[in-house]
């Protein structure tokens, strides 16, 4: 089924999983302008809604699908034929649908959210799975709280809707309960114990309630997954989804892994600020590659390192993934060095021992004020300067 | 050295790598409070700053010794006499004086930043071991760039510095560069080659540069380091360091790893919202354990699931991390279920066929509003009421 085995595949559901939380909801003209930015930045599936769940949403998908030429467009409908009627509706006119069916599958929510039993549980599957292939042949089934499953019935199950027509089968930890061991080790027993398993993509799908949700990502892709669902900024329900930027830079910065994706990491930057700016849901900035920190040195070691060879402190170049480039920020824990650097930057030359006085007074100032910018650096070289001159 | 084999110290460097972050320098007052608090919420050692870098800093960490009663004091160096001393004289009120200090340890960092060879590097790492031992009984080494370091040479380095009398071994990723995998193999790799690694204890400091921080702190502790260095909200150069949050509820949440801290979670929610808003650093709403939207659920699947039961969605009880109680958010992507809920905790009761209807309404007025309070939710009940009677 895969042509390149190390190919992994980016299903990006910020408009679905992301748009449902409180405060982010869109009206559909944006929900077009990030779907675009999408499929500019090289994602293989935009799952764009939830048909049935009200008439806009509906509506979005329809308009998604009409607007995109590459990816695949994916509807979520519960395990239902009102569901999935509604979800082929509005993928009418996608060139690529992908209809996004599913049901719980550890005992927790078989007994407590459908008050059922694994064998009614299992029959839906398989008839929700065979109703949508009638409709669209690609058909991905979530096993829905899969991190809490049982392996065996999991793998029962995995193994039924494959048979049934699934070409992608969906592994969600939806409660972010995971370790990267133990979810990792999930995909590997599923690799090894479903017998139809080269038959389907395995895909992973993390939440972040520990923390966890890019590790175990990778975890699940180290382990046989090859699509890995996620949102521009981590975005979602409660701690959100796994991070697309973080997931797919690890791969592009580890090669050792030999898995690789489609996407043109240099967008990152622009599409988080759009996702932030439309979703009003602020980076805060110590996120991990769209930060606004997180490229910026401080510390005096650091800048000294980082001025000496940039490998000393910086992995990733901020030009991949579309920031201007890094900043040495200074403030009281800033050496001489990154002074020196500023100075130099803004056209003077220091000896040695004038260097040393400005940078006392820096410090001085420093601790005053935090952050020290151009404005302060030009003032305390002219004082220096000054006196030099007397 | 330790009495009990699973108890995991939690270090926190809030005020020294936090507070090194452009934007976020304090005022001592403002570092003592965060101390206090720091020592409220049970943490065992604090990195109170790194005395030689400025006379702001100096004093910080001489008024916060001066308050603080049961954690560890500990003050950052480079491996040199100058800023020992300065540490040593910062330390000077300490109860409990931890002198933190330690050089590069990869190739890279020895060449690019030191100039210098293996061979010298270790000389002075030790030096510097033995000139602080000579004021301060507990020493904490750390080999900086570890996550890049040749591991044979690390546990040559780690072997010496322990015998020249550190007491802690620090092991940090630096630059966010492992991954969980990796780093936990580098401290196995220690545990089983250094001689005397059981005279010491091995801390894992790990920053987030591809989201991994977390994760690659619990590798290393499931490997046997039992020291976790970590800020308040992740906060720290660049993209972060680990969350003290997220690695210490994944421990209070796996019981099957059985490690424990003396971290009294409750007192989370408060604290972070301390450290962001002192240090002006905004945690965004879908942090893990702390953000504003961590415990609120809003799509329809998952709230009609929660209000069945609550663990079908929820993995930590909101109050065990000082949150008053898990929100059910009404969007155009909440069910039924969750507007009943709503309704009847305004004190409506309705019948079917009326729930119904208002459902639609409500479904229409979330499309143009996002996110629906309970003022709309009484006017959507009250219009109904009045048709009734009509």
């Amino acid at each position: 089924m895969l042509h390149d085995p190390n190919r992994v595949y980016v299903f990006d559901t910020t408009l679905r999983d992301g748009e449902q939380v409180p405060g982010c909801q869109l009206a559909t003209p944006e929900k077009i302008e990030i779907a675009k930015a999408l499929e500019a930045l090289g994602v293989d599936v935009i799952e764009a809604g939830f048909p049935i769940s009200s008439p806009g949403d509906f509506q979005s998908v329809v308009e998604i699908s009409k607007v995109l030429k590459d990816p695949i467009v994916c509807a979520l409908t519960r395990a239902n034929q009102q569901d999935i009627d509604a979800a082929v509706g509005a993928l009418k006119y996608a060139k690529r649908p992908r209809i996004h069916t599913g049901i719980g599958s550890s005992d927790m929510h078989i007994k407590y959210k459908f008050n059922s039993t694994r064998e009614e549980i299992l029959e839906r599957a398989v008839a929700a799975v065979r109703y949508a292939k009638k409709f669209v042949e690609d058909i991905e089934f979530f096993a829905e709280d899969a991190g809490r499953a049982d392996n065996v019935f999991l793998a029962q199950m995995i193994e039924a809707v494959i048979a049934a027509g699934a070409t992608v089968v969906n592994i969600p930890d939806t409660n972010g309960y995971c370790l990267p061991e133990l979810y990792g080790s999930k995909i590997r027993f599923l690799k090894e114990n479903v017998k139809n398993i080269d038959q389907a993509i395995i895909s992973v799908h993390c939440h972040n309630d520990l923390g966890l949700a890019t590790a175990n990502s990778l975890s699940g892709l180290i382990n046989g997954a090859r699509q890995v669902e996620c949102t521009i900024n981590g975005i979602g329900e409660r701690a959100g989804n796994t991070a697309l930027e973080e997931v797919t830079m690890i791969l592009k910065t580890h090669h050792d892994l030999n898995l690789h994706t489609n996407i043109n990491s240099k967008h990152f930057r622009a599409i988080s600020d759009m996702v932030s700016d439309l979703m009003h849901m602020p980076v805060q900035p110590n996120k991990a590659i769209v930060g606004q920190n997180a490229f910026a040195h401080s510390s005096g070691i650091h800048q000294d390192g980082f001025l000496k060879h940039r490998e000393n402190y910086e992995i990733i170049k901020p030009e991949d993934v579309g920031v201007d480039s890094a900043d040495i920020v200074l403030t009281a824990r800033s050496g001489r060095h990154a002074l020196k650097h500023h100075i130099e930057r803004l056209g003077h030359q220091l000896e040695r021992a004038v260097l040393n006085d400005v940078y006392e007074r820096f410090l001085i100032l420093a601790d005053e004020k935090g952050h020290i910018n151009d404005e302060d650096v030009i003032l305390l070289v002219s004082t220096v300067e000054k006196k030099t001159l007397v």
